[in-house]
C-alpha cells in the first residue's frame, strides 16, 4: 500500500486525475501482434482495415521506452492458440465469415497459432527477454492465464493498459482487472480499433465506468512522467 | 451438440439469424436488483435516472414467463458483497462520489450487501424457488462465482441474456462468456443503461463482436419463439 514515502506517479487523467503508486504499477500491452497490425493477418481476413491500428503504435514505443527506462513491469500479451486448438472454444472457431479462419493456413503461418509468425508481437514493440510475455486464449487477459499470479508476485495494485483493439481485447482485459480491484489507466493514444467509432465510445465507457460502476480511467500517456518514478525512486531509495 | 433431432430455436437475431439447441440453451437475467432499478439504491446514490432502466422490466417479464413454461433453464444474478466487505476490492468501494458508498446505510438496508433489502431482486422478477441465483462480487457473472460449474452441469452452451446494465454488467458478462465458447443471444429490449447512449453503443459492440471478434448476437426477444422448444420437445421426447 502507498504511504509517505512512496513515490506517487500523478496522471493527468479523466474524468479527474489519478495518484498511483509507481512500485505497485505496471505496464500492460495488449495484443501489438502481427496477426492483428499487418496486412495477411486474422485481422485483415476479417475484413478490417489494419491501418487503423498503426496510429497506437508510436505512442505506445514512446510509453514502453520510458517503463523500461525506469524499470517498470512490463508485461505484454498475445491472443492465440494451441497448434491443435484444444484451447480453442468451437464458437471462435466458427464465429463469422473470415476468409481464413483460425488454424488455417496464411501468409505469416497459421492464423492465431502459437508459434507461427503472425501470431508474435511486432518488432517494434518486441518484447525483451526480462519482460514477461502472456499467452491468452481469450479477449481478456485473465481468462485461462497466469497473469493474476504474476501481478501478485510482483505486488502490483495499478495497471498502464494500452494496445489492440480498444472495444475488444482492451475493454474486456480492463473489465477483469477491475472486477479483481486492480486500479487501471487506460492510456487513449496507445490504443487503437479497426472502427474509430468504437474507438471513441470504448474510451468513453471506461470514462463513465471511472465515475460510476466501472472504476477505470483514460490518460494522455504523454502526461505521465514516468520519469518522475525513476527521479524519485532514486531520490528516496526505500523500495527495490 | 446439436443433431437432426435435436429442437433448434431459430432467433430473428443481428447481425444474422442463429439457430440454437434449445435444451443446452439458457435464460440469463443480469442483476435486476432494487439497488439499481429503485430511488433510494446504489444506481440512484450514483446520481444515476433509475427510471432509464424500467423499460427492460416488461421484456423480461415475457421471455422469463416464456422460460418459466417451457422449463428452460433459468439464472439470475444479483452484484453484491458480503457484509463484512471482505470480497469488496478497496478500488471499488472507494471508486467515484456517490452520496452513499458500498456498505453503508440506506433506504434500503446497506448498500450492495448480501441480505439486504435493495440487494434483492425486484419483486416483477423474483426468481421462482427452483431458479439458480448467482450472486457476484464484480460486474461479470463468471468472476468469483460459481456459474461456470452450473452451466456445465446443465449441459449449457447458449445463452439468453438480458438484464442491466448494458455496457456494464451484461457487456461484461458477455464478454466472459464469450471467452469460454458460450454462444450469447443478447435481448436488445430485456437490457437497459442509464444511458441511453451507451446502452445503444453496448448493443452495436456486441453485434460488431459478432460479426468479427467477440462473437455475440442480438435478438428481438419477441421474435424467439420458446414456444417451439416446448412443442418439439414433446414430440420429440427424446432428451429430459
Amino acid at each position: 500500500m502507498a504511504n509517505s514515502a512512496t513515490p506517487l506517479g500523478k496522471i493527468a487523467a479523466e474524468p479527474e486525475p489519478i495518484a498511483l503508486e509507481w512500485a505497485a504499477t505496471a505496464l500492460l500491452i495488449i495484443d501489438m501482434q502481427r496477426d492483428f497490425m499487418e496486412p495477411g493477418g486474422f485481422g485483415e481476413t476479417l475484413g478490417n482495415d489494419v491501418g487503423q491500428l498503426a496510429r497506437a503504435v508510436k505512442p505506445i514505443v514512446s510509453v514502453l521506452n520510458a517503463a523500461r527506462d525506469t524499470g517498470m513491469l512490463v508485461i505484454h500479451t498475445r491472443e492465440g492458440h494451441l497448434p491443435d486448438l484444444s484451447d480453442a472454444p468451437l464458437a471462435k472457431v466458427e464465429r463469422g465469415a473470415p476468409s481464413l479462419r483460425i488454424g488455417d493456413p496464411g501468409p505469416m503461418g497459421r492464423i492465431l497459432i502459437r508459434g507461427e509468425a503472425g501470431h508474435d508481437i511486432i518488432p517494434e514493440l518486441y518484447p525483451l527477454d526480462s519482460e514477461i510475455v502472456i499467452d491468452k486464449p481469450g479477449k481478456g487477459a485473465f481468462y485461462a492465464t497466469e497473469i493474476g499470479d504474476v501481478l501478485q508476485k510482483y505486488g502490483i495494485e495499478n495497471l498502464l493498459v494500452c494496445g489492440v483493439t480498444t472495444e475488444v481485447c482492451v475493454n474486456t482485459t480492463v473489465r477483469e482487472a477491475n472486477d479483481r480491484g486492480y486500479r487501471c489507466v487506460v492510456l487513449a493514444d496507445g490504443c487503437a480499433s479497426y472502427f474509430p467509432e468504437f474507438h471513441e465510445m470504448g474510451l468513453k465507457m471506461i470514462k463513465a465506468q471511472g465515475r460510476g460502476t466501472g472504476g477505470t480511467f483514460t490518460g494522455d500517456f504523454e502526461n505521465i512522467s514516468l520519469r518522475g518514478y525513476h527521479d524519485e525512486r532514486e531520490h528516496d531509495g526505500d523500495y527495490g
